[in-house]
């Protein structure tokens, strides 16, 4: 059976090669865990996406949710999966031992969850925005918040959901209507309409517990106005047993290119005048609570990005393998048999792209999650906040990098199978329409360029900047020991001293108040830096397949040489096209700016 | 209201401005045309698309053919918008006033047809396809298929299609195995499954006459061994009435991502031993004869690709002007009202790409329909030949260079609408779904890059290449005369130097042999050689619009402008790309190449 979800040799590389994840567990909290708890969660995640989840990811796809008497009813796959998938714990991977969780580390728990998003993003997505969900009460809620609403969540008996956007307020969340009026026995009275709100309604547990982002009546105008209400779709009584329907009407469910087994729902709020809302933490922080959890969103977004780049270079790597069609351009006789079309050169390099994407996309996503388990766990306070820092820098690129170039893997999946791609009897045409939403969700490209280039590169007085730059200069050196390395540590030192120029002339520009010359051409800093970034992950494996080549191991010589190409392919064929967007850059081009839009 | 289709100002300026449609009409052949009756047949074909093909677009993706009974089912809306296309007489456009036709210039006829492709690309395939079958039978068929086949094409009563690709035979035509054996009586009995026959069935017309490649009995192992048959699904009587069914059985549809509105058919020829076909012209020669119809055919592909392109960019660009979200960079107060999206840069990036995307592949589409005009109607034989050879060179550009960048702009068009453009109830992920086919039919993009570089550089001696780069040197040195556009002529110029080097090096490989290595890249030649066209063709219509703004007409300011600007986009934001492909085309990079099938 060739693999589907991921590749576990790749993983297992990733981990224990790349990421150290075997060094965790000389920490308190991971001690009870090794290699062999590792990858007893990783086989069970593998197993319950390969037969719960993997299953119906085309039937949720052709048997979108139905509004039905007010309520979204799912085909009946889904119910059983997730059930699986809670009774095993995945919803907790990294809580503690005492909240019921299996205390892993980040970076297993991501690992974990991948299988899922590679399975069924559709499906997947329930227990995700769940999470999310939790997370925000766990940090920023009450302790009778977290009594009520937190420990059926943790329990798997309440889901959850993040609902911001509304009709006219979408990237501007400053522009939120949704109101909370006091009712003046603590909580709150909502009044408004949310769109786009994913899991807003499905029969997959007891109750969802909407996180709602809506305005006080002091509220002052803007971001600094906005705060976080927990409304439940049912109101929970204090014995913890479930109250009357609260006033939250499922008023329509969007119908979606892809991504069609997650609900997507208009949720109306206080239609009837009596939506009952809890405020989270303190009026008016609302905002920053919902951006204090926006990495670890962010991070899965780009995960399931990732993940679906996988799914689909996995398919069409074995479709390429056992499809004949035509023969080499010097061996044209057609009396010869036809050859497996993974022989073409051209299908080669489609084959390389997706790999060179999807792994180097692959590597970062982990690596990020890494970065958490720094962030919450390191040994010092000083290695935590840098750890939080670098995470804050990278998270834009952890977002949408994947969600570009593992889009385009999706795209070149397609190409390979040829006319069969394009029927809806093979997978990759889904995947190609699951992942388009992600430039667009939880912070679109354009407001994650923005967000690198006006905010976290000079966020924290430009520590995490610092931090990567030293860190990608490390690799660089440490690869200067392999000679075979230096054609691909080159394009990468050559693209970062003259990212490093053009950063410095950019900030400059902010500084002097040039911020619209200065922001015109975020979309060509955002590849560059996320070419950059990939680069260096690429370069990074490239000295793990060196050190494990070193080792003989005769059974990994092949995967090793793969990384090795994948990683050339990356550092030649991609990072050395930036020098074009540097350019532009440098030259503080005005050609998008100075458009005028009469002239379109 | 604002345009859906195309920019008609836009197209005037192509037809009238850059095309010199008016010239056409000193030729004999058109001379009772003018302006007038152009724009008159323009005119009832916008009306016509806009009236009877736009309004099921959706429907017809949402409703696609149903199989039943053995028969292809469509939506009512079908029909009478098909009806009304061969009641105008667009189905003829371009043939002799004598065939019934309107004798329109291969230029007009395209420009009319646009319009249906970008209304609704799936029923506007219907017609396409019998255009492509009915002029085989026109230039290869006997006096006997005219009367029997082709007269009934021509009056819109017998529709039909190209029956090429099987399931083992797709870009490897030469290992087709349906059969024709001799049948005695001067006909043939076919036998062999045919996949993907778009329009294989349908309820449109009294008749479908298959186009059949097969092998006879003698043939010649390869590409020299195929044949070409007319196979109708109903046998005709001599005096022109429907005889019997013939064994041609409707196996089934195929369920695809996009395009639904068209049935993608698998045909099974002879099940009942019983299929009747009828050779075209000489035996062996059908696969040449399927050449010499290519040129049109990718034409007509690559025509699609733009409009479907181009109704995505007036719709974001429509949305943007209406869609209020967010501020300014500099102006961030949330007190003051959102600006219409038009207005961000990002926004205006992914309009002005839209833009340099599509308008610069709508003029290479019809500056492709021009020179046919040129090749069949030029007033001496040189002219024609030369007009024909140029073609053969630009055919593989202009149907894979929009298949891939109006595909972006489809992407791009999404973005712009945010999560909105990602429901179906915005016509722009539909777009994008269609599009998605453009790069697989007629020769993938795999093929079509293999073919410029093994094949048409040096077709006819290599006299297109030499011409062509005549041409753009032409278009460098008018532009010359304008210092306004040396920003624009000079990457152009660059490019183009560099690009001769690099043609004459890998033409030097494929001389001594080195195919291979020659053809390695052939991905990266293809994007180089399709950059350095559109790039020309866009300095063409800068040049043009300096001249435009030179007449003073204030109405049209805006209009010079926006193409200057986006001449401005493509020369220098994409053009200067390419010097990175040439690099790794000069070094004959061969990472793909040497990439070993285990090491994936």
């Amino acid at each position: 059976m060739p693999e589907t979800l991921l590749c576990p040799r790749n993983l297992a590389f990733e981990l224990y090669e790349v990421l150290d994840a075997e060094g965790l567990t000389q920490r308190e909290r991971f001690a009870d865990h090794s290699r062999e708890t590792f990858d007893a969660a990783i086989d069970t995640a593998r197993s319950i996406a390969e037969n719960l989840f993997a299953p119906h990811n085309r039937k949720a796809d052709e048997n979108e949710p139905i509004y039905k008497d007010g309520e979204a009813v799912l085909i009946p796959e889904v119910k059983p999966a997730v059930d699986a998938f809670i009774e095993a714990g995945f919803h907790n991977a990294s809580r503690s031992f005492d909240d019921g969780g299996m205390q892993l580390p980040n970076l297993l728990s991501r690992a974990c969850f991948a299988h899922f998003q590679s399975a069924n993003i559709g499906t997947s997505s329930y227990p995700m925005l769940t999470m999310g969900a939790s997370h925000l009460i766990e940090v920023f809620g009450s302790d009778e918040q977290k009594q009520r609403f937190l420990q059926p969540m943790l329990e798997g008996r309440f889901f959850g959901t993040m609902a911001l956007t509304e009709p006219h307020a979408g990237s501007s969340l400053s522009d939120l209507r949704t109101r909370a009026e006091p009712a003046g026995d603590g909580s709150y009275r909502l009044k408004g309409n949310k769109i786009f709100i994913s899991g807003g309604d499905h029969p997959l547990s007891e109750n969802i517990v909407h996180m709602v982002l809506a305005k006080l009546p002091d509220a002052p105008p803007g971001v600094k106005g906005i705060s976080l209400f927990i409304v439940p779709k049912f109101l929970v009584n204090d014995d913890g047993s479930l109250g009357k329907r609260n006033d939250v009407i499922l008023a329509g469910l969007f119908h979606k290119m892809g991504w069609r087994g997650t609900t997507s729902t208009a949720l109306n709020f206080g239609d009837n005048g009596n939506c009952v809302g809890y405020l989270v933490g303190e009026p008016h922080k609302g905002l920053s609570y919902m951006f204090q959890m926006m990495n670890d969103a962010r991070i899965g977004v780009g995960m399931g990005a990732i993940m679906l780049g996988y799914a689909g270079y996995l398919y069409s790597l074995n479709y390429a393998r056992e499809r004949p069609q035509g023969r080499l351009p010097d061996g044209k006789n057609p009396a010869s048999s036809q050859v497996p079309i993974i022989q073409h050169t051209d299908v080669k390099r489609m084959l390389l792209m997706q790999k060179a994407y999807v792994e180097g996309a692959f590597d970062l996503g982990l690596y990020a999650a890494r970065i958490v388990d720094e962030e919450q766990t390191a040994g010092t306070e000083e290695e935590r906040k840098s750890a939080h820092e670098l995470l804050d820098l990278l998270t834009p690129i952890v977002k949408s990098w994947p969600s570009e170039y593992c889009l385009k893997a999706n795209e070149m999946a397609i190409q390979i199978l040829g006319g069969h791609g394009y029927t809806r009897e093979y997978p990759v045409e889904q995947y190609y329409r699951d992942n388009r939403l992600n430039p667009i969700h939880e912070g679109t490209h354009g407001i994650q360029s923005l967000d690198l280039l006006a905010r976290k590169l000079t966020q924290n007085g430009g520590a995490g900047l610092r931090q990567l730059l030293g860190l990608i200069q490390g690799t660089c050196k440490r690869a200067g020991e392999f000679s075979s390395l230096d054609a691909l540590r080159q394009p990468l030192e050559q693209l970062l001293a003259r990212l490093t120029e053009v950063t410095q002339a950019l900030l400059g520009d902010l500084m002097a108040g040039k911020i619209n010359q200065a922001l015109a051409n975020s979309a060509l800093y955002l590849k560059v830096f996320g070419h950059a970034v990939i680069g260096w992950r690429w370069l990074e494996q490239a000295i793990r397949a060196e050190q494990g080549l070193a080792k003989g191991n005769e059974a990994d010589v092949d995967f090793y040489r793969g990384k090795l190409q994948a990683a050339r392919y990356f550092l030649t064929w991609e990072v050395p096209s930036c020098h074009h967007e540097l350019d532009l850059l440098a030259g503080r081009d005005d050609t998008c700016l100075t458009m005028q839009e009469d002239w379109f």
